[in-house]
């Protein structure tokens, strides 16, 4: 039983650790927000309890006290618990307190740090929050003040002005116009620049470029990680750039087989959505026709795989390869042939047309056997 | 050809991206300075050229302008190239100048973000950066100032001291004193706690626990991320509480089979160093007697198997299953049965005791054969 809480990063499903993806993998129960890619729930079992307490802006379906209770109940219970949140969960996400409510009640817990948006969404807009030789400090604030902040809580924005570096706002959209009057208020020039990234790190990432003067008369989209400072007139762009961004491409594979055409096109900028319109599933009879087929394979002369899927479900009938005997395997491709590969079997022909009627074609033809296969 | 921008996080290889270990996995090319964990070097092919350009505190191998053109020179020869840098490249690494000198020699770039030390080594120490009744707002900053800064680079601790909010200080541990100093002169009360916390997310991670007053009398060793505020007196303990921290454990095992049992113990606390007294290899003969063998295997009665590693091995050289044609196999134990089976060969003996002599206790023993075997 231990209660992981997790960063999910800022979007991109590539800036998920390897260790926030494994604990995901061994799942008994996921409690999570609003997410900013929430395909990161696949990664989880499908058998895993998913329990959302989405703390949408402006309404709250459960208070921070009833995720804490949560928490630690599922947790007592001796569930692996994955508590994910966007970004890093000790940056502006509640983390501590519920670290806090676990520790008090003697639940075991480990926190697995992720990318903040803080950092990566600049970067992918080609904003490097630090430079050399014009911002040796970040500061990270929020923008959306909690109505409870006591006396040490609440952002002094003018103080922020004047130590000089980048400022990074999250959850700050509402609100830019007063944070860039208070900032100018306090000394910041008007022609300061600043850098607005809505979806920041994923294929809907859109950058907006103004100054403190002229921030608060753009028409701003949530969720958006904006930029202060010198830094913001950085564009060392490669993410916006890249060949199939902003492109918008449906797979229609089967879930389990798509994945390596998604990540693909993913990595060239596309926004992939997976829509699966074939299943592979097991036959109603829960197989038994095929092991069937399979006690008697070796009584055939050949036997012809039309797919990878094909090839698999019939060397897991098998208890050895072996038990094919003699037969000729004929696989309809490469794809095919190195399925039956892996399961230690050559086929004895792979056409050079992968094709149902390429096999035909380079199958030998036994003039008498061709008038029975049609009866 | 690209230049892959990444960040390797802040020690724990577990914190390290998806995303990077992959485009690790494909390199031609790692350029990487002085890390906190060596062992993600291990990601890359044994084949990629490794390039140390250690920029550790106090000498200077290669300047900035040198590593530029380096990663200019690998990216236009074609090649695949990683430039890995610890915690995150845009937080006083430098990654926004080699990423300028890419753009202006039109050599395509990508940036894959890391985990930042400044925010994941408190919380590997117990702290989060941000607490909602007593941080809105956290500040990272260098103490190591660069010789060459100007007007704008330098830091202002006076102006960061009002802020109010966490503070997070880098590579500030020969300068702690003189910060603390001027924190406190602006205003940071000397009992504002402070934490300072040396190799953080990795087995040896150690946390020194003062205040502004006091941290300056403390010995403290690099590299350190100092936390200075409220926050810095949680001690919300997980890591530093595990069964095995502190421990350090030696793997002896062939360094690929050596990666489970170290993720288990490292996942336990433990220091795993790995030190492989043994090595997989191929024969001197490049496998000749091999081949020979498992030519003509099916000619024998049975066939008997120490390892999987025996097992794998001799599965490769044949081209089906089938070879072993009515050969009967033995395996040793369960590991080598389970190689046997990736590769669809069903052991017709596995002992109940997995060792030679449970073996040789299993086997059916024809009298003539013995005394023919010893000849």
């Amino acid at each position: 039983m231990t209660v992981f809480l997790v960063g999910a990063g800022p979007g991109d499903p590539g800036l998920l650790t390897v260790r926030a993806a494994a604990v995901l993998a061994a799942a008994d129960v996921v409690v999570y927000d609003r997410l900013s890619a929430e395909s990161l729930l696949d990664l989880a079992p499908a058998t895993a309890e998913r329990i959302s307490v989405g703390k949408a802006p402006g309404r709250a379906d459960m208070t921070q006290d009833d995720i804490n209770a949560l928490l630690v109940e599922r947790g007592k219970a001796g569930r692996q618990v994955v508590r994910l949140k966007g970004g890093d969960p000790f940056v502006f996400a509640r983390g501590g307190e519920e670290a806090a409510a676990l520790l008090e009640a003697g639940v075991p817990f480990e926190v697995v740090p992720g990318v903040t948006s803080a950092i990566a969404v600049p970067a992918y807009a080609g904003i490097p929050v630090t430079l050399r030789h014009s911002s040796t400090s970040v500061t990270l604030v929020t923008g959306h003040e909690d109505p409870d902040v006591g006396e040490h809580g609440s952002v002094d924005w003018e103080a922020i002005a004047r130590v000089g570096g980048t400022i990074v706002v999250l959850m700050g959209v509402a609100r830019i116009g007063v944070i860039a009057s208070r900032l100018m208020a306090a000394g910041r020039p008007a022609d300061t620049p600043v850098a607005s990234i809505t979806w920041g790190t994923r294929p809907e990432q859109h950058t907006v470029r103004a100054t403190l003067g002229t921030i608060g008369q753009q028409t701003l989209q949530a969720p958006a990680t904006i930029v202060i400072g010198d830094v913001a007139a950085q564009n060392l762009e490669w993410f916006e750039r890249r060949p199939l961004f902003g492109q918008r491409i449906v797979v229609t594979r089967a879930r389990a087989q798509a994945s390596e055409m998604t990540a693909r096109l993913h990595a060239l900028g596309a926004a992939v959505i997976e829509v699966p319109t074939i299943v592979i599933d097991d036959p109603d009879d829960g197989g038994a026709a095929l092991r069937r087929a399979a006690a008697a394979v070796g009584s055939y002369d050949w036997l012809i795989l039309t797919s990878a899927n094909g090839a698999e479900r019939l060397l897991n009938c098998l208890h050895d390869a072996r038990d094919l005997g003699g037969v000729r395997v004929a696989a309809i491709g490469p794809g095919t042939a190195s399925a039956l590969a892996e399961g230690g079997v050559e086929p004895a022909l792979v056409p050079a047309v992968a094709t149902q009627e390429g096999l035909l074609a380079a199958l030998p033809r036994p003039a008498a056997a061709c008038g029975g296969a049609r009866s």
